[in-house]
């Protein structure tokens, strides 16, 4: 069999958001999305790209996306991957993609020298829970994201 | 009053490896710490630096350091700002120096035009949370990081 996955390129950009903004509504948050296809292509093949991207493309169709990027850890001193979204359409699920996305992925990670790779979940996900659990990933449950943004951050940063 | 905040220089890793260790004892994780001068260096200094810092000097003692680097929303579409590591020693507390790196860094995300300022904060950490949620952060707490580092990492990618 042919390998699904390979290196995204730009001509998959609108696919690329196709997905995104099915992993959007999928996180019941249909309207989140505010990137473009301009900004992706920025993004990912822009003269100084800050993400990069797997697809896994099956009969033609592109079904799967981990789109990531390199994050640091003070700690361990050197790089990581954070993968920032993961994706496969429901039609192709089952079939392994997911595990072979993440896959590919921690072969890059382990490649580049990365001391982790990690990503978030929802935590009404239990499938996704369960999986990454099965997989050796440890839960940061002691550890919280806070954000500001918008309004609050300009209202901050003045 | 002389401005104490100011971008960090490659003569600073010493002292920011210092405020590194002395966050990690804070954080319960005082071995935790892996990264040397040379690889501080490398990431803020080098000739692709992935992590930037902001010092924090009240007479002539380097008592405060903000370390973050850039991250990407797909949501968004736009970059973003993570804060990895926030300290200010314990005798230069109380005068406001942490939320004059954390708002620095806020006019930092806003001048490059990013969507978020973010970081992570330990469940147990109430003051930090106190005072993050009196700026207006919001708590992700619906998010959990998961984590595939060392040999679960070395595991999964064969």
């Amino acid at each position: 069999m042919t390998d699904p996955l390979r290196r995204a390129t730009a001509a998959d950009v609108g696919d690329i958001l196709r997905l995104i903004r099915e992993l959007a509504a999928y996180e019941r948050e249909p309207d989140a999305v505010h990137a473009t296809v301009d900004s992706l292509t920025a993004t990912l093949f822009g003269p100084t790209p800050s993400a990069e991207a797997l697809v896994a493309e099956v009969d033609g169709e592109v079904v799967g996306l981990a789109l990531f990027f390199t994050n640091f850890s003070t700690w361990t001193g050197r790089a990581g991957l954070y993968l920032e979204d993961l994706y496969v359409a429901p039609h192709a699920r089952g079939t392994g993609l997911g595990k072979a996305l993440l896959q590919r992925l921690a072969r890059i990670a382990v490649g580049r020298g990365c001391a982790r790779l990690e990503w978030s979940v929802l935590d009404w996900n239990q499938p996704a829970i369960d999986f990454y659990r099965s997989l050796g990933a440890k839960a940061m449950s002691e550890w919280t994201v806070h954000r500001l943004d918008g309004a609050a951050l300009e209202r901050f940063a003045k």
